[in-house]
């Protein structure tokens, strides 16, 4: 019987998601699984399995599973390896080899990277970037994450972790602080959190009116796209800097690999026009006369709710 | 017969050199024409071609020829064209189909790049990257040139003309203005010409003491060089200031594509420590933890006067 399904599946720090997809990028089932109740790999890898194997019974049993694929925080392609993943609960400062546990449990291939680079590669298989050889993919979330894509292929790098540009830096002095331990990372400025950051930093320092001022508790990077939206003057400048900010980086990242397209996931990422126009501008800009306006900037066409299954997924047609 | 030779070429703005080449990187034979006394491509290409085969008699002739390879400025690789190469006298604002004029007069497949490109594959067929598959070609001339291997294979990008590194950001808010149009680029602070600028600004706008001040005319990188080797305090912090701005950008660099090194070439390389040491310095202290102290920074093993022929040489051993 041929293999014609993949499984997907998405570790994230609270849920992990796992999803069963065929060819043409549908979910055909998916399920969940609490990811911070385990403190062992070991155990989170059974109870994951367990889950697994419900789903895989219902398409008809693992002879229709061609391979897994997982996007992981700190997941390394080459090695198959979560990395000092100190979001997960069972992660700790180590390299725990999550692939080959899932691959000796399941009897399949496995193939594993991180969550932006399995949305680059949902993308380029299901999405945006079908038939795109050289693009890059930008998650929007509570990070700024980013897969790279040259030559129809994603950029692992010497050591399988390349392709963090939210952690190049945006603001060279006086930077903000980021958990990464830099300063000045683009990922404080346009991020979900950064754009929150913004905000309040800007509330604090003047006193410009706007509806944000009656928001009682910490203001959300929503709160503040809600407030753009209806109008508001100040909340439409914060996304203006946001979009400025990624656009300026942006243009440094098409002098690197020349991409054709830009593509923009996550959370912020459905504000619109009201952050595209911004990084649009600011990314021309800022770009060699021999790019302006030649470089695309595009949303998404993953369903929010099935795109993290679906670029895990993606990983798994690829293997051998 | 096996076709045992290759041709490099380099274009320069005011002189272009040929060289024949055997499988190890020894340059058997060259010569020059001048580049700047043609106003009309294809005469250019003519005595280009008139005194190549001079060489090739030399070493038996066309039969012994694999191919050519080129580096030009702007030379695009997928196209095999020169465009809008201003500094070129024949270059002008247009597109020469380079490749497909010397094939056709010579007979032979022709490869084009840019120099750095070709920099970059001389480095990785005959030089310090021989065996590296991810690594990046910095080149510290007159400007600042970028060639990225990932996998083994140059980054050309979607249009043929990606790894302009000397144009990404290294001072976002007043930065220089640099040629391209731009203001802030790496170039403006890195080359030659760019750590001459600092020498001219620092001093006039301080009073320190500094041999420098005795220099008559223009200053070059070559004398703030000579002053920093014999101790000038001013002098070696211009270095300083030179390899902080590198180091800071190589960071960024290493988060896009995470080499296993990156290498130096050109005049600026040349001056070892004084500029290797802060450019190491300011990366790591930039880098994500998990690249501190990993990225090798190293020299060009090629020799200089050889090696624009030998990177453009390289090239043509790549041709099917």
């Amino acid at each position: 019987m041929d293999k014609t399904y993949v499984v997907g599946i998405d570790i994230g720090g609270q849920t992990s998601k796992i999803g069963i997809v065929d060819a043409r990028g549908t979910v055909l089932i998916q399920s969940s699984i609490r990811t911070d109740t385990h403190t062992d790999a070991k155990l989170f890898v059974k109870d994951l399995c367990a889950a697994l194997n419900k789903l895989i019974l219902e398409v008809g049993g693992i002879a229709n599973i061609r391979g897994i694929g997982i996007g992981a925080p700190n997941g390394n392609f080459y090695t198959g390896t979560i990395e000092n993943a100190v979001n997960l609960t069972w992660g700790g400062n180590t390299a725990i080899p999550f692939a080959k546990l899932m691959s000796d449990k399941m009897g399949v291939p496995v193939a594993l990277t991180n969550d932006a680079n399995a949305a680059a590669v949902g993308e380029m298989t299901y999405g945006a970037a079908r038939g795109m050889k050289n693009f890059i993919m930008i998650t929007l979330g509570t990070g700024v994450g980013s897969g790279i894509v040259i030559n129809g292929e994603v950029v692992y790098g010497h050591d399988g972790f390349a392709g963090e540009l939210g952690h190049t830096t945006a603001v060279r002095n006086n930077g903000r602080q980021c958990n990464c331990g830099r300063t000045g990372c683009l990922e404080t400025y346009a991020s979900a959190i950064g754009l929150a950051r913004t905000a309040r930093e800007w509330l604090d320092s003047s006193n410009e009116s706007s509806v944000l001022r009656n928001i009682p508790e910490n203001i959300t990077s929503k709160d503040v796209f809600e407030a753009a939206y209806q109008g508001d003057v100040l909340a439409k400048r914060i996304f203006e800097y946001t979009g400025k900010k990624l656009g300026e980086s942006f243009a440094d990242f098409v002098a690197f690999s020349a991409p054709e397209a830009i593509v923009l996931f996550g959370g912020l990422a459905r504000s619109g026009d009201l952050l595209l126009k911004p990084i649009e501008e600011s990314m021309n800009a800022n770009l060699l006369h021999l790019w302006k306006n030649k470089i695309k900037i595009i949303f998404s066409q993953l369903k929010e709710s099935d795109a993290a299954i679906l670029g895990a997924s993606a990983l798994a047609w690829e293997l051998k």
